[in-house]
């Protein structure tokens, strides 16, 4: 069994559909859905148990919404990873969708059963939970991943090809934004992944860092390949008052001495998910806006600006056309990102289910270590931030 | 059990998927994928049996591919028909994404076998065929639903709405456009369903009108509800050379008095899937283009353009948001699209499996009718140039 | 003294300005001001004399607004004519800004005195008025020059240049569309230039179709140099009640067999200058927005899009870098397309002021056989429409 | 006589154009041309003397390509103002457009002679000059205004307008960027004005904060009233190597806790003049681009994004109409600004000429204190970058 480029992702190592449990993602939930779309989009999954909620009746009624056996709809995660490793039907891999400060514990439940493990962003909301996922999962011998599906957009993926082939020549300066509106006024207590997500107790050491800085970053790194050496941060509240951050400013050194600006705000009406990525070389820019995924814009210094429109041909990398479903105009957006990255993880959980190595050259899929790696940035922030500002050194582990 | 307007469509009249079947969509084939796409997507439906190819060999890989069980991976869709009617467990609907051509006698097998009928459009290329459809699938008392999915983007339906609610006054014009590129050159005969369009004997009386002009024409009548009264049209052959038209001018004299235009052609290099309507009523107007689905531009006489982004609240109509899955700004597009189009006839042929009538204000899918008004579009307009482009009145039925 | 591609417009074969008068453009008044923006950017011209106004109160206020000296600012434009060609100092040009169907008697009164003249378009309501104006101003050897100022944007030149390059390959199919809104209202008796335009007797055969239809034809035919050989029209009122169409559907028979549709209306609300012409080759596409003039796209076949912008290098031909005054980016639009337009007038007129030929090889300044095309164009779209919209052969002479 | 905020700027309190002289413009230049061409474009202003370059045949040459009469085209300055200011037809205004290290130097001639005074940005080089041209023209009695043109497009002063209104609330979050690419490679040694701009004998502490940081700088403050109260600046060299700054990121306090970015670059292939502003309050946003000027972004919280386009009516504040030339969608861009700010300047000293005060309502022109603050913004963020990236005390005076 071998994996190559141009290999469609729909062709699995395993000719049937893998068994996926769900722990949060039940009713008021908000991206529990988003995962549950991608899991049954991309066609290489079966969702067949889940602990929907914590509350027994709201996840027993959440299970019937997901047509999942009842027997298998459970209330409490513990049970559900014990129940699941002794069925010979068990599910093979467990999505996390519940609020962050629960994340380590639930992936430890897993990980200690022998359960692949699909962990929303950010890992943990503390550092050492963060370290200990990454010893732990490579000592269980278990996949770890990480949910950022905005690096699963066809056109970010033409965007990290581009970069590596040198079409913009020698990176010299990035910019990531992010902004949204919702914490502009009080959070609507009737939208549940909400309201928890400015308490400190909740959040940890930060809200919109941890929330869509982790993101931003994690974008930046992908489709640049650029590490990061040093950054300072301000946190600042713009919205209506709490506790932690709505907005930050950070200012980033990468390796190589490449200057940037990584900024984020959920206090600015108008904008709702506004994920714009530029990177300027010596010789070219790129510029990409998650509102606008279909199109990257390539401006090769002296020529007239190139619109890349995902398709096949048209100067999109042959690479990239695994990730191409829908014909060129006919328009594919998040949702077709969250069913790649899906499709993605399939194919690597598949093989590690039927002993295949991950290839090399297999799409990098975020593990335990860009986990991990998200929350030091989040941290980083934080002590910049504390410190009145100051340079912090960064390390990825 | 009832509908209303604000119910999720997640929630069907069965606790249950339903069971669908295919035939056509294998291996080399274009639409069949969108189809299986937005299923899944949906979560009304299991794919569980197919006549993907009548070539057996591809049949039998398509189906592994969808991981069809063996044995109902047909390679003669007759056959199909036959076992699954037969079965305790067999196929509730089936979906038909084969060649135009063969939409008649492949409908006609599955209604007679009691299984209710998804079809892709255009509904055939004999009218006489359409209209037969019509009374077959009436008297059978099967459903049968013509997909057109750029009718499910959540911000067409809201522009159904605000036309309905009169914010743009009366209709006074309409233009409606549908470009692409890709008959500007000879046909890549590796890409199925691309070739036999362009051939008179598979394709019928028209190429582009039967291929896009159908969808034009849906999408103009559904969000604006007015009926055509005449046409009249000019067919041209603007690519490579062909047999019939790759090009199309339509003018539309609505009832009520209302002008119009129609305009196709895949013959434009650099468009894709350009389809655009824009409607003007004595007190604003409205348009909406399919490459940018998220937004819904709004002019009311005397005030600024408000672009109308898919989501909760910020001017969506309550209805509407039954078609958002994603907070606005989380982009949304065709493939969502097709999932709103394939959990909205979910429900439909759930509400018929338990014997449940199907409410009067529900969504109005396309139905026997709408199809039939298809293809007798196509005919008035070949008649109309074959005329050498005079007046058609225009029928239904 | 010899003109070239590359030579600046700036320098004209004079050095002093020329001295130029308006007809028409005082107070109230909508595009003399327009008028004498484009001659005052344009640096070749001082506006120094004025029939401003039939109203003798009107003319003298609004020749103090334009600081004319108060004997030059005259009421009756026959006099005027006499006055400044009896000058030893009078005008060498008259800049003709009064409603269409005064056209004609005033351009012949400046003609007659030897006066150069320039003509806002459409150049006469009658057709042989037209064509007398195209014998008398030849017989007279008198410049007489029509203002179509929308070809006159960099972006425009540079369109007509790359389809003369063939970067598109043979034409295939053209599209122009011009849209407006004011027309949805009863025109506002305050606005002088708008009431006038929807009667007959005034605006002659045609309101939308003189007013931007000559418009719309002059940019298609300047931008891709085909000619016209066929066209049927439908005229429609679509806004408020009046006698002349708002709204016309035209469809075009180009010679060399180019289908193509050119469509107009004043009955938009929410389109302003809505003028945006798309011409198709067998190897790309060309669309260019009045409303984004900076831009044009070129989709050259199985290649990425380009944004081709306004500046020098990146793109544009050497030819087009004398409409460039800004650098890229530092936008121009319609007011710099009217200086353009006066500069290149000015050239023109200060050669037969010093006697010398207009190169052959200099830019194309619309002159009296191309105001005649254009009402010969109204003068067939009217035949059109009251035949019942039949084909009628289309002459330019 | 008096001001009012709908009077067109049309109507000076002289009923004859003002005297001008340009310093700087000749053949070659870069800014002059733009200057000239808002002064010609306005009607405000004759251009009539200059001392157009300092090499004595290029200032001739220029000045005959810009009309000048022989004897009025001066090769030194001070010659310039010493000429002038003893004619009984002298300027009565000069517009100096030199390179920044030598507008001290030439306003102080022209103030000594009593000549007005019109000035490109920077005002100065050194801090302590641009302090000592605020009081010697204060002292003087001479009016000196600055020439910052992207305030003076209309869509801009409808976002002051509006932001005084309330139409945000409180403002609590600003982002300014201007992004360009020409300092990606070395100067083009035969643009003048390039390459001088990157040494800092000629440029002093910065490059691109003197040259764009100061617009963006300047554009905030006027569009949202707010004042600075601390920054911090990093300086990069993005683009080829050189000895100032092609980059700079600031962060912004501003006066009542607004926090905010302001990030200018030279560095970055594919932008020309990208100079956006973004401004959030508690109820609204607002963005406005200087590459599409004709429309405001308005995002009031909860209802849909209003486009306000530049025209009368349709959301467009009375006070705004007066920058309002064209109609809507007619486009109006950067030259139109130039001719808005002429116009305004000529009213102004129009009004000095004549002796009337100007009235406190009257448009806000940015006179020596914004010159001066400008060059202290400059200095700020020097002094920052050189303390590491310190927070600096900013002062305006």
């Amino acid at each position: 069994m071998s994996f190559d480029d141009t290999q469609s992702l729909r062709e699995p190592p395993l000719k049937r559909r893998l068994r996926l449990g769900f722990v949060g993602g039940g009713r008021g939930g908000l991206v529990g859905n988003w995962h549950a779309a991608g899991a049954r989009l991309s066609n290489h999954w079966n969702i067949v148990a889940g602990a929907l909620s914590s509350d027994p009746d709201r996840a027993r009624a959440s299970g019937e919404d997901w047509m999942i056996a009842p027997e298998r709809a459970y209330s409490d995660y513990r049970e559900m990873a014990r129940a699941e490793a002794a069925r010979e039907d068990g599910i093979e891999a467990v999505a996390i969708c519940t609020p962050n400060w629960s994340h380590y514990d639930i992936a430890v439940a897993f990980i200690d059963a022998g359960i692949h493990v699909i962990l929303d962003k950010p890992m943990t909301t503390r550092l050492e939970d963060a370290e200990a996922l990454v010893a732990l999962s490579r000592r269980a011998g278990i996949r770890l991943f990480m949910t950022y599906p905005f690096a699963h957009h066809a056109m970010v993926r033409q965007m990290r090809h581009m970069i590596r082939a040198g079409d913009i020549g020698q990176i010299r300066q990035v910019n990531v934004e992010y902004l949204q509106e919702w914490a502009t006024e009080p959070p609507d207590p009737t939208i549940q992944g909400r309201a928890w997500r400015q308490i400190p107790e909740k959040a940890g050491r930060s809200s919109a860092i941890g929330d869509i800085g982790t993101h931003a970053f994690h974008l930046l790194r992908y489709a640049t390949g650029l590490e990061l050496a040093e950054l300072r941060a301000e946190f600042h509240i713009c919205g209506a008052p709490k506790d932690l951050e709505d907005t930050a400013f950070v200012n980033l050194r990468m390796k190589g001495g490449v200057p940037g600006l990584l900024w984020v705000t959920q206090a600015a009406p108008g904008q709702y998910c506004g994920l714009r990525l530029r990177v300027w070389g010596d010789r070219g820019g790129l510029s990409w806006d998650q509102e606008n995924p279909e199109a990257l814009k390539f401006a090769p210094l002296g020529q007239p600006e190139h619109h890349i429109l995902r398709g096949t041909g048209g100067g999109v990398h042959p690479a990239v056309e695994q990730l191409v479903h829908l014909p060129r105009g006919h328009g594919e957006a998040l949702t077709d990102a969250w069913g790649n990255l899906y499709a993605e993880m399939g194919i690597a959980i598949a093989a590690a289910v039927v002993g295949h190595p991950l290839p090399e050259d297999f799409v990098e899929l975020p593990g335990p270590e860009e986990g991990a790696e998200g929350v030091h940035f989040v941290y980083a922030c934080a002590d910049s931030h504390e410190a009145g500002g100051n340079w912090v050194k960064f390390s990825r582990s």
